[in-house]
């Protein structure tokens, strides 16, 4: 692990709580409109849209767009299922930005602060770079560089995604730490050469719905950033 | 110009003296082995082969690559030129990097910290992305995001990599400014439907050799970043 020279992040889940944050926002944008509904089902039904709307790209149905443009195709699929045909447009294009709203894990700032004195960071998530910017002006995030998904044209958990990130550092898989919450994420990471570093986020779906330990083999596994800053001596 | 919401700047002579620094970085990499020139001719000269390598990509005779490989193509052509076969492969891999080690001018960091209260700030150079990261993190440079040839797979001063820079954060280019001490670059910049801002560097080349004057139709003409900061209302 000495050899590790540059961090990438998985976003959504791993530095910020969609799940509330959305909630919160789905809240304000449809309860004055004399919406009334469980928030956090409602922010847990847009949320289930996410990986199917982005395996049409990674299948090569549809051609690679920003996640706020499969964000808005989502927004209308739960709408029309939730009876709620009537919300406009207006309001939806404002509603579908709620994703670079954001709120961060309490642990997130400070973290990346310690661990951006030892090494390059980035995040690698397939949300898009406006969305990055904006999460990253809110919470506070302290970027080297916004890459992912934007850059390389493809969506995780395609190897090409991962490759792409350690690649605009000019470093090797080996020399690239991929940071998650998410096995997947981690599995597919460690696949295409990079180390890998669990996050415990066991609330991200709900109290107590979250994983708690990697369901695969990892390189270092933490409970917050700050603890990941002291185990690799940041 | 109230519309505009991003700034996007050209590098290199724009905010960083690449020629000072040029020739500061290969004195410390060739004299040590015996080497003696003219530090700033040499820095001339490597800077010379930059447009003829650019084009190679820009017209589709090579595919695109990063600019660092640009320049170690460009390296070797000048030492050959310059009767300096000798410098074996480690020096030229190491000076090849002085790019990475570039000053900016002195008012950049504090224009840049101003601007950046009121507008997301990218560099949109033909500078490779590890590259802006590097001159970030020695110049304090607050970006935003690194925009910029990388991300567009090609070079300036085709359309598409301004397009592209707009793009990334969700903007239209009449809200997107192109800030550049280059007549061709804000002409092509202008041409793309972007707004511009012409940095005067009179000492670019050498004293009294850079532009003073855009020779192209601006929205402003500054003579420093913290000037186009009070222009701005930043």
């Amino acid at each position: 692990m000495h050899q590790v020279k540059a961090l990438v992040f998985d976003v959504f889940g791993t530095l910020v709580d969609w799940r509330g944050s959305i909630a919160r926002e789905t809240r304000a944008a449809l309860a004055p409109h004399g919406i009334d509904t469980d928030w956090l089902a409602f922010a847990d039904a847009w949320r289930n849209e996410y990986e199917p709307a982005m395996e049409e790209v990674r299948c090569g149905r549809i051609p690679f767009c920003k996640l706020d443009r499969l964000h808005r195709r989502n927004l209308d699929i739960v709408l029309e299922r939730a009876g709620l045909d009537r919300v406009e447009e207006a309001t939806r294009h404002a509603l579908n930005l709620a994703w670079h709203r954001l709120d961060a894990w309490p642990d997130v700032a400070q973290g990346l602060h310690r661990l951006k004195a030892k090494f390059r960071l980035a995040p690698c998530s397939n949300g898009n770079i406006s969305l990055m910017v904006d999460l990253a002006r809110r919470n506070d995030l302290p970027w080297d560089a916004i890459l992912g998904a934007e850059l390389a044209r493809d969506y995780k958990p395609k190897p090409v995604v991962y490759l792409t990130a350690a690649d605009a550092f000019d470093l090797t898989p080996a020399e690239t730490m991929m940071v998650a919450a998410h096995t997947a994420d981690l599995a597919a990471a460690a696949e295409a050469g990079l180390r890998t570093a669990f996050i415990a986020r066991p609330n991200e779906y709900g109290p107590g719905k979250g994983e708690t330990v990697a369901g695969t083999t990892v390189d270092v596994s933490c409970a917050s950033l700050i603890e990941l800053a002291s185990a690799l001596e940041a």
